[in-house]
């Protein structure tokens, strides 16, 4: 066997190709994907906003096939998905995920997980704990991008923290800050996302486009709602000193009232990928409920169906699934 | 004598008034104007971008003339801008100048500086050193504000912080950061102005709207551009995990790329006014020059003139006296 079955994505279009096993480099090693997850990034990359032409896919839970260290061949693993020099200033202060010259699995330059092969620096991938469900374990990766609003900026137990759209990102903040110990008000536009998130303990409030939502009321505020208008939201619904963690991004420019932001002294902080050890935790301990998340599943092989499921209103997470 | 000569500003026209002197409340102290500042605040006031109809006028240096504090009456003193409540949360903390209930001087329902006299909370009152000329402690309030930057985030002496914009703000912003040990990258249009951040020992660059600026190479990048493109140039300046902070207002919203900033993790701060201590400490001791900031010098009475001037391109502090 040396041709796998890998996803394409070119002009908006999701295909199927027959495509030769990659050769495994020194130091990567090839994983065969499990089950990988559609994120509303490869959404945007179907959409073209990035010009990504090649195999997308970053949220996957494989098994090591061949690598350098054997330890690890047979071993269950999820994977960092940015892949650093290892030598840079950033690399050497652990922050491989800013290094300047990084690729990125399945969305720069690094042909990604909807495929029934994978390579990754070895370095990159940890361990699955046996107890984590291969379904749960999928997650790993945008649930670190979750934790990483803990790694930014410190929230006392207790204090009260906005988090506004009730997507798949926003439902897994409000869980991680509520394990946390924070008291999370969670605003969404949707009864059923938002169910997800009282279930898990926390206050959800259903709000529409008219709704008339608290001002200047939050010391915290999580924007994960893909929007402008949230974005502009989430500010002014920030007390005078209070913190904007911007977790979802938006095609395009935003228009912002930056008066608003400098008389109340406003502080904004993008927010991207995270360490996967906090969200491995999370999930051994069971402290985040993910399967709640899952809409679907799909062979590998029905890629295309499973984009355009994912693509629909209201649907949460879609699985692609490589069957063994 | 009962009336007094005061400035009105109303509908974009820059007028002057015989208006009665206004009585002093308890724990309120009558002030005589000596100097006082046109701030760009003041011009964006008579642009009408706040509906603002009144007296204007927040920088000032005068002599407290009646008072509850006997000891306070003769003294010359500087004045913190915002009225608080003095017994909401913020005040408690000393952060009046976020009092959700404040007035503003000159600004916010509170009649300005621009008249023969003031009248201000005791408490907010700053004695000038009389080292200090009145003409330098005009500055101290513009000072103050630049000094928040330093309130807000620490920056290690010796890092590199690019400063943009050479108005006011921008030139005692840089000469701030400088005092402080940090190495200042002054970037601007006019090489008139650079040449007093220059003066004042920071790197001055003058660009063009063409020029190719550094990009994510710093740290600390501070936006005193007032410029939508300032912005978006600061916010491209700073590398990954960098901060920006806003230090100027732009009417209007600004359109800004967040992937970028959500990307990279870069945080922007909002940064207004600052405390006065260390900005008084700043001109006791030489290390900020502001002198070199006057451009021109006007009795109260000729203020329509004044404010004509101080909107010129090139033309930095313009100054108002109330002749004794």
């Amino acid at each position: 066997m040396t041709n796998m079955l890998a996803v394409h994505l070119e002009h908006g279009v999701v295909s199927l190709r027959d495509v030769p096993i990659p050769n495994r480099p020194a130091g990567l090693a090839r994983i065969r994907m499990l089950i990988a997850g559609i994120c509303n990034t490869d959404l945007e990359l179907q959409r073209g906003y990035y010009g990504f032409s090649g195999t997308p896919g970053h949220e996957f839970v494989g098994v090591v096939v061949e690598a350098d260290q054997q330890d690890l061949v047979g071993k269950r693993v999820a994977g960092e998905i940015n892949l650093s020099c290892g030598v840079c200033e950033w690399c050497r202060q652990g922050l491989g995920r800013h290094c300047p010259t990084r690729t990125v699995l399945g969305i720069v330059q690094h042909p990604g997980a909807f495929a029934e092969y994978i390579l990754l620096p070895e370095h990159n991938l940890h361990i699955v704990p046996d107890s984590i469900p291969s379904e749960h374990a999928v997650f790993i990766e945008p649930l670190a991008a979750a934790c990483e609003v803990l790694d930014q900026i410190q929230i006392p137990k207790g204090d009260r923290v906005a988090v506004l759209g009730d997507g798949k990102l926003g439902l897994l903040v409000s869980q991680v800050l509520a394990a946390h110990g924070a008291h999370v008000i969670h605003y969404g536009r949707h009864a059923a996302k938002l169910a997800i998130a009282a279930a898990a303990g926390v206050q959800a409030i259903q709000v529409s486009a008219d709704s008339k939502l608290p001002q200047a009321e939050f010391q915290y505020v999580v924007d994960a709602t893909g929007s402008p208008e949230g974005l502009r939201a989430a500010v002014r619904m920030t007390r005078a000193r209070g913190t904007v963690i911007m977790k979802s991004t938006v095609h395009g420019e935003v228009a912002i009232d930056t008066a608003g932001i400098i008389v109340n002294e406003i502080t904004l902080i993008g927010s991207r990928c995270g360490r996967f050890e906090p969200a491995i935790q999370l999930l051994e301990q069971g402290s985040v409920s993910v399967s709640t998340l899952l809409s679907a599943e799909y062979l590998l092989s029905r890629a295309p169906e499973a984009f355009a499921e994912a693509a629909k209103r209201g649907v949460l997470k879609v699985l692609l699934r490589n069957p063994v």
